[in-house]
This record gives structure tokens, C-alpha cells and sequence, in this order.
């Protein structure tokens, strides 16, 4: 039984993981953080907990903290996620990270699209990037492992494996995505506000979204060679759920029936990745690890459409299943 | 032309207000004030208004507004309205008050349910409520005008006719309301934030809220005795609409065809009230100023249930006819 | 491993079921039956169950469902189901129905709410309703058991311990009870389609809900005399989750506090009934079997406030925890 | 006064055409038709009519309709409604047509994308398309105008005048939009049943949407020069709205300040286009005929981003602004 941290537990990816966890019979959470005054019981943050978990959110303390856990889930935003994260992996504590601290290998990449400094600069690019579809090997027995980001995952899942085998062009990608709220965080503002989202639909930060580089890196290091893709990404009024639409050009001639059969090949034997011939719709895999994708070619472009549901597959879900892979856990454990 | 000035114009109601009276072919609006730094444009906070309406949101001077608008609509909350309301009336310039100041006509029940001073407290008790189905005798050429509220709009229009026919015994009312988001305001909170609210449903402020003693009131007048009613307020995972269920006692054995008539007969010739045989959604009254309602008898039990657009009707749109009736315009002026 | 066939298995409550089963480790679902032409594949009706469940679809053969199944869930419609489930209890296989078939004991109370005629009308009185938080004795071993309809469970819990321990009257009691639109069913219909009930909220069938006659028997059972409810049930725009707002009489003069105390002590030991002080939202309990409820004391008046998933306490969650009492296994296998 | 009838009564489209003809001064309904049995009052169909308009649906009699009419809306499917306006046409009936029967000049387009017939195929190429923004000129005293279809509108508008001015490059142009259930009609179907589409966001009809060769004949005509754009539609989880992310290849450098600037040249003194600078909400143009939209230029290639409401500007706005053209009424007559 590991006993389980998690950091920064009063947003919406900490209540997911900890619902997850709860089913995890290799896992027992005995620690929860956060910065509420008061030390609060979690369910009265969290009122779906109510009876589930008996445990107050403590203040942080990254000791006490490495005394109490075996494995520590950072939810913490990025820059402060690396202060705590470093010296618990000097510790000897096992941690996945939900920030994008560790997800970039280039701190310049990371400082042009983050923060100026980095408290722990030297371990970038020696972080295995927390997607168990592309990269397994890395993860067991790593000592930290960079969660990725959400709408990364929806745009690398179907993407990746087309451009590995070469069957579209590494220029000109393009993804336009459409996340539900959730993703937002839960913080209010005013763009969160129910009336100002209900019943609307937007894009945002179209050319400044920090998933960008990530997504570039990612695709980058699947095709051998630097990537630069347009990334839009849109608010959907609804809780959870994203959609990617991405497009490509094709870089040699092949049918719609090879694009999925190239999908299919990919993803054999991979629980999480349904490739489906239908166009799939997020609710589909609302609540659940899966990603469903598929692919259409349209007057010679390829368009892949891939769904997860942004708080599991895209956050918690691959959370846990990173967790799994680290510890040698069957891949599905409370995931199913 | 009348010159109007637009107090706390960031919010939902004054968005609204800014609509109906851009149609309005009396009216003109020439001041608009909130505590925003910096005074922006109007358009800035409310992009809907893009190229509708040119003008910047500056500080509220009471002096300077008296000397720009003949008549006022003040959508500042309780408290701080009449701190500005007293001195506009001072000065001669009309008012139409969408606070909760001036609706109460005993200074006790204001301090029970609202704060313990009020500025203005020697007018209570003279100014109109502005419900003309109810009360339009009151209204012409009025120095102010109380706006009802969004949920006692909708619980009194059902229920009034009843009780002045003495269908339906005073004693054990029961209100059940559901309103849309929008009447939260448009600061954000937590409970209004939209993964929280989105896929949702929940009574809040149970037997708490502050637009009990105002039913009460406004029922007992008609009723000629004190009625002590119960309101439960519900949030819906919508932005506009109230849907009040109405519960009361039959006081003399009548069929349901003559509830129903007794509700025609009582609004015949009301543009704004249509009584109907169906069952009312508040979609089919969204953006309008009309109420639909209906009742059933049910068990011995008289149902009532009425819907409402609560920025309009519940609001705004009440505001505009409340002006029409003021200056003696046709009462749907900017309304149809 | 129990063998499991569901019958009717394309409607919301079926695709629930099978979630829900799949983590059973006691459960094995060999049969899956609908009206569906060709024997479609289970994920071609519900894409959410691709590479999860690999059945076909097949007409329904009580006889073959006899053979190849222990345990049967019949999630046809009322009338329909009895018509089936007789043989089937017949041939020995074990049911739950999730109909209305046989929840009601008085043939002629089926008949005046549902149809004229039941094909196994000598069996009703004789099926255990399937609470089992008020009847749990009764469900062991049973052959059949008539799983509760959603409203009648988001009433009954609330109200139950407060009648049963004479806190409040048998009389006058009124539910106002608000549902996701899941509850309506699967079949598209103009009042269930997307633009008509988004944005929108609206009460229907008031006074003439079939779940109405069931509270009021089960709460007759409890009190021990018969009662007469008020029930009126409202669409939410959500998908899932039932709140229900009761109101009653109080018997005997007890603080809010002692209303509290009550529940809890009716349900100490319950791990699916949550009694909490806060006012619960349908939200805290999606996706769960939980029901979470509270009370509050208004004026002399009780209101009591509760909330269930209907897909899940409300009816797929509920049978599951009916088939394991039925079968002596834990309570909870598959439902935390 | 223009006598108007209205073809197809029953849907979304006509209710909204409705309410915005009983705001105009110089139209009055005469015509409703539908194929409703029994000949149903309009309110009966639309309660948001009570009150309002007092007209029976009626079968539809061309010859009848012609008697009685100067205008008509033809808000009937595409081939049925040829059929009835080319009567109406030559019997002197003005027509905004709201189908695609006469937006295509091409019948071979037209029978490669609609139907292998076309009953007024020789009229074809000689009617007006609607876009007054674009094709004024075309609409005064015009017999017949094709209302365009409401993603067309959505896609043309920020494009067209990056395409005039040879901003863009004609090859490879991509439109990712995004609209509200209300643009699939009023007919009840399983993908726009409330619980399918709500809480969920999908992709359809990638690669074949008929709106598709309309929106490539337009910005062709404005290029002059065949086009063909990837068009891919998808639903939101609200009831109005389209927002359209176009994307588009730099045909020469210039700043994005540049390409905000040609919009807003193009667009000067059009009331209904709004080129603004922040990214425009669907919100904020819902219920209206305005369309706001803005450029941006990342990573070399231009991203425009519009709104419209799907029924108001994509639709019954947009026809009204027609017929406005067409009597050589002030343009925004009854839309602002």
C-alpha cells in the first residue's frame, strides 16, 4: 500500500484524483495540502467527499510531508509546483507532476513561455513526459514524472502517429480546440462566470496558449525534426470534455481507410486509445481514461478529431496511470 | 426626449436596461456611472453594446447627474441607493429604483431583513411598488418608483388574484422558485462559477432569503391582512427565467376552469400577464416583458405556476414600463 | 460469476447498468436484448462502450435469456417487462425490474395510474420494493425485486424517518421535485430536444406523475396510515440528478437541530444516505449512488432537501445494490 | 404596409422571423402555412406567439398565398421550396428564399451536393444571394433573393475582404465552425435529443456539409477565382450561436494591425459588421443581426474569428435586412 500526498487539493484535478485514488487498492491518501485557513475537512471543500475520506487539508510542509508519503501528486500551479517538487524527489519521494514544470526540456522555451527563472532548471529534459502511449519505457521506476497537459494529449494522441510514419507534412499543422470549463480551473472570474459562458462560445489566447511549445516538443520529438503548429484553443459551455480538430497535408498519397489503419497499428494494444470510424463526440469518454480519435482526408488534408475528457485522460486519469507505470501497477488499475 | 442616467452600469440589469431603452423613442441616455477606474467605455464592459451606444462609464456624482438627466434608473445595490436616490428626488430629478430601499413599507422589516439604518427611512411607505398589473393607479407621475423583485414578481402575479378573491386561504402558502444565474449578479463567486453551477441543481437561502418579507408584504396588502408565505429559492443551470410554483389552500370549492378564469378576469386588458391553459416554460417568455401562468387544482390544492424572464419582466423590462407609466407613454413602449 | 442479461438495453439506464457491472467482479454480462433490426454490436448504440463490452444486440427469447443467465434486469418499459419477467421468474432465473410492474401492491392503484390490465397482477403485493435503506430484510434471496422509480426514492429518504418517528403530519405533505432530462428517456421527443428544454425549465404532468401514487405508498407503509401527497416534478436543463424539495407539517414542537438528529440516526450505519447540514446540489452526488439530504425548520414548517443521480440511486446504481443483497454480497461492490 | 407570408411556419427559423415582423412598421402578416393537421393556431405551435400574432398555420395554396400576399418568406426545405416560390415569382410574389434552391449558380453543383433535379434550374445563376454587406447593389426591387445559409455568412464575412484585397492566399483555407443546436431544426432527432448534446461537443458531417460549396462559391466570386476551403462543422451545447475559426496562408507580409485595418475599411458604414479587436463571445451578439469579428496573424498565417447568432444574422435577421434591401426600407428597420 503506498501512502499517498497530494498537493493544492482544492481544484478540480485533486477532487478527480482523489475519487480515482479511492478505488486504487495499492493506494491510501494520508495527506492533502493546501492553503486554506483553518485547516478545513476536504469534504467541506469538496461536499461529493462526504463520508468518502476523513482527512483535513494541511497546510504545506514539505518534511512532513516526505514523512507521511511514499508518492506525493503535485496540483500545484507551475513555479511553485518545482519549489516543493525538488526537494521532495531529493528526498526520495516519488512525484507526478501536474504542472508544466518539468514538461518542457528547454528552460529558454520554458522562460519564453512561463517564468523568467526556474528553481530547478538542471532536471529538465531528464523528466520522462508522463504519456504512457508514446513513451512506457521511460516510466518505471522514475522518481518524477511530468503530467502532460491536457490539450496536449488531445492533439499529440492522434497527430503522433501520422507524423512518425511520415504520412503528413511536419509543416503547417494546425489545431483548433474546443475545451469544457473545468479546464479553466476553479478560481472565479468573470470569464468562468456562469452567464458569461452559458449559452456562449469563444476562442482564447489564440497565438499565447503555454500548451503550444509543449505540443511542438512533443510532435517534434515523434517526427525527428523542430515543429511549429497553430494552436487554437475555444471554451465550450459545458463541465469537461475536449475536442481537437487538428489538420494536416498529406505528405504522400494514401486512402482515409490507411490513415486509420496507420491510427489503428499505433495504438494495438492500447487500452486508453480507442481509434473509432465514427466522429467521436467528448461525452462519449466523460469520465473515463479513454481517448477516442479517428481521421478523415478532405480534398487532400488530413483531419484527425480526438476526444478526452479533460479532467481524467487529460489530467487525473493519466495521472494515476503514470502512478501505475512507476510502480509496476497494472496500466488500468482504477482506471477501469 | 427624456435624458436618462444609468446608476451601476456594469451589471446584468443595466446591460439589459441599455437595450430596451435603445429602442425607446423617448429616451435618451446620457449618463452612465459605476466605480470602474479609469472610466471606460461602455462598450469595454458590455461588448454586446459595440457601436450601440458611445458612451464612457464614469464616477457616480450626484450633483452632475442631476443636471444631466431628468430621470434616473438606479441599479445600485440596497443600502447605497438611497444614499444617492434621496438627494436625485431632492433635486427634482425622477427615479426608478431597482433596490431593494424603497420596496418595503415598514422601517422594522427592513432592519430584519436587510441593515439596521436607512438613509431615506421617512419615505418608506410612500413610494409606489412598481407592479403596475397591480397597482398602475399609483404610478403616474410618480417622483420614484420601487422596481419588484425578480422572485416576488413572480410569486404575486399568480397568487394575487386568488387571494383578492378569496379562492385560496391566506394562511400556508408555499413558494417554490427556480431562477437562471443571471439574477446571482455578475460578480463572480464560487456558486455562480460555471463548473459548479453547470450540471446543477441546488435550493439556496432557504427561509433566509430577502424577498420573503416582500411577498409577504405586497400579498397581505391585497389580502388585507399580514400573510407569512414560505419561499424557497433554487438555482437552475440557465442564464434567464424564473419558474415559481405556487402552493395553496382552497378556501371555497371551485374547479379549476374557474381558478383559470378568475386569473383572466383579473388581468383582461394586461398586455404583459397572459394566462394560459399549458403548463409555461420560461423559454417561451426569455427576453420578453410578459408573465405566463396558469394554475391547477390538484388534490384539493390550488398549483400555481408562473414564468418570467427575471431581467426583463423581473426586472429591466418592469423598469421601462414602470417609466412609461411615470411620463405617460404607452406602458409597451420599447417593450414589444 | 453470476450471468447477467439486460433487457431493453439501449435506453440511459441500460448503458448505466452495464458501467456499472463491468466492475463487478461477482458479474458477468452474457445477454443484452432490444427491439434494435440486425443484431447491432452494444457499441455501435452506446460508442461510450467501444472496446469495453463486445455483445450483440438480440431480439428478446425469454427462453434463451433462461438458459444463458442467472440474474436478469429488465429495463423494458412497464407492462412490457411483466410480460417477460413472469416466465423468467418462473423458470427460476432471479429479476430485478426496473418497471413500474411490480412496485405497487393495490392492482386496482396499477390500474388507475398505469393500465387497465397486468399480465401477473396475483404476484403484485408479493415483490419486495427494492430501498434498501427502509427494506433491506426483505431482499435477500428474493426472486424478484421491483427497483424504486427515481422521484419516489429522492422523496421517500427524506421523509420517511421524519414520518415514521411522528415528527411530522401524515397530512399536507408536498414534493416540488426538479429532474435532469436523462430521467425522460432516450427516445427523441419535441419536449426533450436539445433548443426546447436548454435554457429553459418548466414543471409537466402536475398532478398526474405515475410516481405519484408510488410515494404515497411507500410513505403510507411507513407511517402506517394512508397518505396523499402533492407531487410535482419540473425538467431541469442538466442531463443528470434529481432534487426534490419536501414540505410538511410539523407534528410536535422540535428545533431544526432535532429534525437533523433524526435523519441521521434513521440512517446511521447507511453508507449510500448522507445527511448533511449544508444545503446539498445535485452535483455533489453525480455520477454516485449516494443521496444526499438535509432539513430545514422554516417558520413552523419542515423542508426537507435531497439529491440523487436518477441514472445512478434513482435506478442503475439502486438495482446493483438490490442484485447484491439479493445475492449476499456487500452493499457496495461496484458502487464506490 | 407590406401583406407577408410565411412558408414553414413551424420552425426555429419562422418563429424568429415572426417576432422580428411584429416590430416592423411596414409589414404585416397575413400568411402563416405549415402541414400541420386541423389547421392549428400559431401559438399553439410557438406559445412565445400568445398573445402576439392571432393566425391559424394553413396548408399551403400557392395561388391562395399570391392573393393574399406582396412577400413572402420561404422558410421550406431545400426542392420543396422551389417548387412553391417559382409560382410565387411568376405570379408576382416577391420571395426571400431562406432554402438553397437558388443560392448555387451552378446546377451542377447543385445536383452534386442537393438533389439530381432542380425544378427552376434556368433561374439559377440569375437571383441575388443576400449578403448586403457584399452584393447590396443586387437587392432593390430584386424579385427573388437567396438568404444565404448561416455558416456561409459566418465564414464569408471575415474572409471575403482579406481575399478581395489579396491579403490571403486562395489555396488552403480552412474553416473550423462551431454552432448552436438550433441550426439542426425543430424536428426531434437522437444526436439533438437534449442528453446526447448537452454536456458533450462533437464534430460532423466533416467534409460534407452542403454549406460547403456555397461558402467556395462566394469567396470565389470575390477572388475571382475558383476556391475550395476544408469546411468542418460542429455542435455546441447552447441554442444560438455560430462562432467560425477561419484559418488562411499570408499572401504577403503585413502586421496584423494591417489586416484588422482592411476589415474595417471593408466594413465602414455597414451597421450589422462589427470588426473589433478582442476575440468576440457568440453571446455577445445573440439575439441580434450583428456579426463581430477580428484577425489575427500567429506564426505567419492569419486566423480570423466571427460571430453571429444562427437565427438572427444566419438566418430571419438577415432575410428581414433583405426585404428591407428589396422595398428600399432603412436597412436595419426592425433589427436593432
Amino acid at each position: 500500500m503506498i501512502r499517498i500526498g497530494i498537493l493544492g487539493a482544492t481544484g478540480y484535478t485533486a477532487v478527480e484524483l482523489i475519487k480515482l485514488l479511492l478505488r486504487h487498492p495499492e493506494a491510501k491518501i494520508t495527506v492533502l495540502t493546501s492553503r486554506q485557513q483553518g485547516e478545513p475537512h476536504v469534504a467541506s471543500i469538496h461536499p461529493a467527499l462526504v463520508g468518502r475520506l476523513d482527512l483535513r487539508l494541511r497546510d504545506l510542509n514539505p518534511q512532513q510531508v516526505a514523512a507521511e508519503c511514499e508518492c506525493v501528486f503535485s496540483c500545484l500551479p507551475h513555479g511553485a509546483s518545482a519549489q516543493v517538487v525538488k526537494p521532495l524527489v531529493e528526498a526520495g519521494v516519488r512525484v507526478v507532476d501536474f504542472s508544466a514544470d518539468y514538461r518542457l526540456n528547454d528552460l529558454a522555451v520554458y522562460r519564453a513561455w512561463y517564468e523568467d527563472t526556474h528553481c530547478d532548471a538542471q532536471r529538465l529534459g531528464r523528466v520522462p513526459y508522463g504519456l504512457p502511449e508514446l513513451f512506457a519505457d521511460q516510466l518505471p521506476g522514475a522518481p518524477l514524472i511530468a503530467n502532460p497537459g491536457c490539450y496536449p494529449t488531445s492533439a499529440i494522441l492522434p497527430m503522433a502517429p501520422l507524423l512518425k510514419s511520415g504520412l503528413v507534412e511536419p509543416a503547417g499543422i494546425i489545431f483548433d480546440s474546443k475545451s469544457g470549463v473545468s479546464g479553466a480551473g476553479r478560481t472565479p472570474k468573470l470569464t468562468t462566470h456562469f452567464p458569461e459562458c452559458n449559452e456562449s462560445f469563444a476562442a482564447y489566447n489564440v497565438g499565447k496558449h503555454r500548451h503550444n511549445p509543449e505540443i511542438d516538443q512533443v510532435l517534434g520529438t515523434v517526427a525527428g525534426q523542430p515543429i511549429e503548429t497553430i494552436f487554437t484553443p475555444h471554451l465550450v459551455p459545458m463541465n469537461r470534455g475536449i475536442l481537437t480538430t487538428g489538420y494536416a497535408t498529406l505528405a504522400r498519397p494514401v486512402t482515409e481507410a490507411e490513415l486509420l489503419e496507420a491510427l489503428r497499428a499505433a495504438y494495438a494494444g492500447q487500452t486508453f486509445v480507442q481509434v473509432v470510424d465514427h466522429l467521436p463526440a467528448t461525452k462519449d469518454v466523460s469520465g473515463t481514461n479513454f481517448c477516442q480519435l479517428t481521421a478523415r482526408l478532405v480534398r487532400g488534408r488530413v483531419i484527425v478529431v480526438s476526444c478526452i475528457d479533460n479532467l481524467v485522460k487529460g489530467a487525473s486519469g493519466a495521472a494515476v496511470q503514470n502512478f501505475n507505470w512507476m510502480y509496476g501497477f497494472p496500466e488500468t488499475t482504477a482506471l477501469l
